[in-house]
């Protein structure tokens, strides 16, 4: 199965990445250009010891089964938008949380849609799965941590949460059905507020489990 | 310390009677009349094996140091308004959460303040403490149940914080500062992601860490 991480950057991406390549997954590096992207993937290859591909996010998006948002959501919708074409009918997972830093903490940003998920669900014809956004991202992209942390998504298509799950659970999580993209802003809303805790309790990377 | 428990029915009311009265603190349990309150707190003692009064919820909250808003969150705002001198300058815990239920799962009510805390706040002139929405009320309700879980709260008064922290402390909690109201909406919604989670994966009366 090729799953494309769009963006590709930051911890949750190379976590994503590494993960993912080891499982046997073929993974795919988005950037903007080509060229960014096959430096991304040689860079995660290196420390994965498996074959990572790059290419630039049109391509990547082509070549796909499955393809992961892992941009900042501020560019996350226009990059969704050129890519309609290229990821019509697959699984496109959104992590992305809109958010804000105001003075002392962390809020989350209220989007006309909803929530992120249901923006890009409204932008794309793709199968939206809502998920990896608690992930604790610091500690995911470290190989020596054990992923054995709860994992909410949300989604209307049954079977796309289902394989999401799967590819989940394989990594180490434990998949939590929490109901449909209506409610993904109540799953977006826990990042802000697991940093807010983190900062203000001088705790680290935080992420949570349901008890 | 006398708390007041305004409302004080639901297994969240009664866990805190029940547990606080054990601790040594006064309970008052309120009411909208004085029998009922009284009646609701004779059962309590007989389960605590230690006094609680009961009385309305205006003689509750002239003579409580601290008053906590244990009422369905549609009512809660009225009653607040008409106890709006009794409580001048005192501390009042919300754990209100508005929440409507939808087809198949719950959701969480945007109030115009921004979450039920910020809009007591506006009604009252007390130094308001958001906590106890996330604390899973049918295990609470149970002596037999340990309470070491999680209790994040969210407060622009330190000191009063820092007063319900140390109460929370004591019933076994570990309270976490998770920033001022302005972000008690990322608290409050907390509650029907978790009831979503609990009826969608078969799990019961769900709480959660931050690990």
């Amino acid at each position: 199965m090729k799953i494309a991480l769009l963006g590709g950057t930051g911890d949750l991406g190379k976590g994503l990445a590494l993960r993912l390549a080891k499982l046997g997954y073929e993974v795919l590096v988005g950037s903007r250009s080509d060229e960014k992207g096959k430096k991304l993937a040689s860079e995660y290859s290196q420390i994965a010891g498996v074959e990572i591909k790059g290419f630039d996010n049109a391509t990547a998006s082509e070549l796909c089964d499955i393809a992961i948002l892992t941009i900042p959501w501020e560019y996350a919708f226009d990059t969704a938008a050129q890519l309609k074409e290229k990821l019509k009918g697959k699984i496109v997972v959104s992590p992305l949380v809109p958010m804000k830093k105001e003075k002392g903490y962390f809020d989350y940003v209220r989007l006309p849609e909803g929530s992120a998920a249901e923006k890009v669900a409204s932008i794309l014809e793709s199968k939206v799965v809502s998920t990896f956004h608690s992930v604790p991202a610091e500690r995911f992209a470290d190989l020596n941590q054990k992923v054995d942390w709860d994992l909410p998504m949300c989604g209307d298509d049954k079977e796309a949460k289902e394989t999401i799950a799967e590819i989940a659970r394989k990594m180490g999580f434990r998949p939590l059905d929490a109901g449909p993209l209506k409610v993904s802003s109540l799953l977006e809303s826990l990042t802000p507020l697991i940093i807010n805790i983190a900062v203000k309790n001088k705790m680290h990377d935080l992420t949570i489990k349901f008890i």
